[in-house]
């Protein structure tokens, strides 16, 4: 009788900004359901993308992200290709839409790429016909690890509605950070971004309005539900903003003292992989508050979800 | 009633030149029957090869080639081994027959090769119970890219014979070329050699007789029915034999100038990766006599029925 | 009614040390089970690990071994995730305990590793909910080498106890030597250590006092029902321990005048790569007594049964 069914209305996943509260719960709901097929002990495989054709394609190092999909991949019983970007055409000088074209050529039905030019994506998207994922693009987007923290979130604290999450670190070189901000944001949480000056651009507040900023991890950490740590990426960017890793960790580490300021129940996200002694102590990474682990281990159904809506956007039940 | 059927007779795919125009024929045919397969929107996997077992063993980067070879294995149901020439046991100082013989002895049914030695695809075929596809050898054969080439023009013009194409570029370099010759003078097309005489070695014709040589593109150019550009190779031996890229492309490029002395309806390829601004502008080379990313979507069916003849000598119809 | 129904106790292989003869027999037997599926000629494929999890995480180079393990994976129809260690988050400085708990995270059900420290496997065994298989550790042990050489000579000669086998060679740096003596004198066979003094240390017999020591090849090659000739690594080794190749080939290199003193019908096993010319000439490699393929050959349904016990302790038979 209802006219009102939904169905998932994007064929590509560039990035968050585009998604409506609706298609991110969609998405959420969706991982969830194949949750329950990743924790069954011997069946963890459902014939949703049966036959597809997905082709990942890195054109940067990624191994934890890349595994992650291909296990997803596995699971919905894709064909998959992995294109080694080292060992490409790429060499030889041809451009990235001729690469496209050529992958095009070959009919798949998926495109799963990192690429560190952000506009890669979208220039893909516009030449193919194939779905395009975007595994994350230089310090723009990256996704699906928004989505993956916040069904992280959801499943630990209920909904994300209210949630007073801190965001601590480099926030200016992380892709991570920006989809991020988009999801909380549009979800309803409250969000700080925490940092030192050089590094929390005072201009993310004309996009992200309802964010806050601070420089003084002691005095915000008190109010928080969530601390979500980012790897402080001195191999690229984070050097040229700070003085030193004495001087960052003195302030930004999350360790046993700075957590005793923290409400006990105070919940620990990190994109990995972890700097262990650097912006986290063993000790809190590996302690009771942390959800490192859940990441991961959700990592695989929230990729799942977005590779199963892109290919059947009529929102019809997991088989 | 009828004694004629005929069958494959081949157990490898050396090159084209052990290849009938019957054998040719049965190829060509293979593939439009697998084409239909690839183009169906959802089923696009057949169970020909399951459980057999194919080692692509790639000796030269060649994304392309490779991730085609990979997609027609996946289509064909066949179990996968990449094996990686650069990780493996040759850096070792093991001996090619040597790594032939280890695959041997864990049962491939066919094997997928690309490697620089003219003779090593020959060498391997001696040794092994496995079929052997070749994938590509040094300046010497490349048949799956005739093939496919091939497959493009019959399915663009309805037939090779009598097709009047001019093959323009590196011609000495290439192995594309050599087994091209083989392939359309033995159907009955009528080929041109085009380009500087450095690149153009006259002694072809004492191989294949029935072939034209030209120094002067422009002056063949209209009375061609089909123009195959080659890649300008300067990173693997071109520019030993001319003076320089600007002099090339002033005579050999294949740009909008050039293509208003053509016929109107004159069929363009090209086996890529494209050096645009060099042997082809782009203009040219997505314009609409292109026939570029059809070559690389035939591709798949052509390699499909390579594999599928070599492993089924009694010419079974498809499943 | 019997209550004596065996069941494979090991979780893991981290090495042939934990093995009970027992256990040694049942991986033989089930091997041997595989070993017909390898032969048939159609249907070379179980579903025995049909959805279940195999993660091959080669921190070292092997392709022969790699590639033995992932065509035993997929004839037991598992899905595989290949982790790269080169492009792998370890570069970015994480620890190979966070590499293992992030694999873990992602549910698999096996992991098949080969890391240059001989304490890696034990460390990722306490830390993982997956069974560990040792692909090979430093110095140390490669177990299921071990039981490829036992399945191979079992095949050929019976039965293990009481053959006479020498080892000859780089004993000292060699991980196959240590998994073979576990498994040789636990199965009752008589072992020969025979290399120059700095190659073979007098102190293992501490560990296995069962086994002899020789410096003279000829003069305890006439009593061998076996010689196992272990591969001259002066790329990882070997070179700093004896003055010269012309001088190791001298002693300990077999060819036809040594093989001469030898039984007719001895056997002689290598674990490859083969250096021709150094540890074993071409005609020797290439002869009569070898069983050097059939070694690659087994390799497979040895891995297979390795992986089907760990993942079934409950001893079914195959399916």
């Amino acid at each position: 009788m209802s006219a009102e069914r939904y169905t998932f209305p994007h064929k590509h996943l560039l990035g968050i900004e585009p998604l409506s509260a609706r298609d991110i719960t969609a998405l959420l709901d969706q991982a969830r359901a194949f949750e329950e097929v990743c924790e069954r002990p011997d069946i963890k495989i459902v014939p949703a993308l049966r036959k597809k054709l997905v082709v990942n394609l890195f054109f940067e190092n990624s191994t934890r992200t890349r595994n992650s999909f291909e296990i997803a991949e596995k699971r919905l019983s894709a064909e998959i290709i992995n294109f080694d970007a080292d060992t490409s055409s790429l060499n030889k000088g041809e451009t990235l839409v001729d690469t496209a074209l050529n992958l095009e050529a070959m009919h798949p039905d998926l495109i799963v790429m990192r690429h560190s030019a952000p506009g890669a994506h979208a220039l893909l998207a516009r030449h193919m016909k194939a779905s395009i994922v975007n595994a994350g693009d230089g310090a723009h987007e990256h996704p699906t690890q928004a989505l993956l923290d916040a069904y992280t979130l959801r499943k630990k604290l209920g909904q994300l509605q209210g949630l007073r999450i801190a965001i601590v670190g480099d926030i200016r070189n992380s892709r991570v950070v920006r989809s991020n901000l988009w999801l909380l944001t549009r979800m309803g949480a409250k969000v700080t971004l925490v940092g030192p000056p050089t590094l929390v651009p005072r201009e993310m507040q004309a996009t992200w309005p309802t964010v806050d900023i601070s420089h003084d991890l002691d005095a915000i950490l008190p109010q928080q539900d969530v601390v979500m740590m980012l790897r402080a990426q001195f191999e690229r960017g984070t050097g040229a903003y700070i003085p030193g890793q004495g001087e960052y960790s003195r302030y930004y580490q999350l360790n046993r003292e700075r957590m005793a300021r923290a409400r006990k129940d105070v919940v620990v996200l990190h994109p990995g992989p972890i700097n262990r002694g650097l912006e986290i102590t063993s000790e809190v990474a590996d302690g009771p508050n942390n959800l490192i682990l859940d990441q991961v281990t959700n990592g695989v159904p929230v990729r799942m979800a977005v590779l199963y809506l892109l290919s059947h956007p009529h929102g019809e039940q997991v088989p």
